[in-house]
């Protein structure tokens, strides 16, 4: 059977890291032009590549979705996500909302996951006691969540994060309940139909 | 918390009437213009009603779907489906396709569940398990199943009844899932962006 991509999106504060790095699916490698770091390994932290090959990449449909950011490129590779698909893997890709969306056009069978603090309040807790940040900043991703919160209807599903278990529980139900759609069991459609 | 209207439709054999007997969610009632019987109640076993009503409603717009069966009138009426939605009960109404998809149209927010055997030499056994049918009856139904899961890409869901627990497990995961779709949670996103 195939598998799924399943994209996480959220505020930062959502605790949307913590979530992804516990579920039990592949992570989604992405694709960038920054330099390596001593601790890094290609192919397993990043797929590093110079800008040509990203631009090419980019030209030729090979990226899901592609940012910039702090002077570098940054993407996810079409046929890496493909062929962890094809061998059964539910793969996780956590990305920001425009990227979400880029996505989700490319490969309309990805699952939009939207991942909440349980209210405004909580966020505000959560970014102030990260404690990096200085109040203007933490207004500033305040302001940039409720607007992310005006886009979840382009999403699947919403998930509040108020206890770690619980959301991850649901995710996991999320995906449980995506593998019965029929567009997914056609497997099991043919099985039961040419099997006299 | 509004509920959730879940269809359930297979071919006979498929088991769905144990399935949705054992699920612990609330039952739809349809109306109907033939006679009760001594055993039955009126709101509890169907909404029993003259032809002239049940033309009257069906005109209104008030039954989501109707069938004529041997000389009479059936119908699952509009307003107690909402009414135990708006309590925030799963309806699950047991109907076969064609009335499954007049409901959807009429009612999109509705969850179409397939339930089929795991194959076809399966529901030939069931068949003719039940000794009731003769093996004439037996071929037509099982024509009728192999029409009926062509339209499978209609429904939301398939659900395989190889053995009774595991599929009643799916479909309360299905409807756990469904209750996190954005437009079910209207109010929890709204919990998070007004509550500043």
């Amino acid at each position: 059977m195939k598998g799924m991509l399943v994209i996480i999106s959220g505020p930062s504060g959502s605790g949307k890291g913590t979530v992804v790095k516990n579920l039990n699916y592949s992570l989604s490698i992405s694709v960038t032009t920054r330099k390596k770091r001593p601790t890094e390994q290609h192919g397993v932290d990043y797929f590093f590549c110079t800008e040509e090959e990203f631009v090419y990449m980019r030209e030729n449909n090979e990226l899901l979705e592609h940012a910039a950011y702090v002077g570098q490129y940054y993407g996810t590779p079409r046929k890496y996500v493909e062929d962890q698909i094809d061998q059964g893997k539910v793969v996780v890709l956590e990305i920001e909302v425009n990227g979400a969306l880029q996505v989700k056009e490319k490969f309309p069978e990805a699952v939009l996951i939207f991942l909440v603090p349980p209210t405004i309040h909580e966020l505000a807790r959560r970014l102030a006691f990260r404690n990096t940040e200085d109040s203007l900043e933490v207004e500033d991703r305040m302001q940039r969540a409720l607007l992310e919160v005006q886009l979840i209807d382009r999403y699947d599903y919403l998930v509040i994060n108020d206890e770690l278990d619980v959301a991850m529980t649901e995710i996991e139900t999320i995906v449980t309940a995506e593998f019965l759609k029929p567009h997914r069991s056609k497997m099991r459609i043919e099985r039961f139909t040419l099997e006299r």
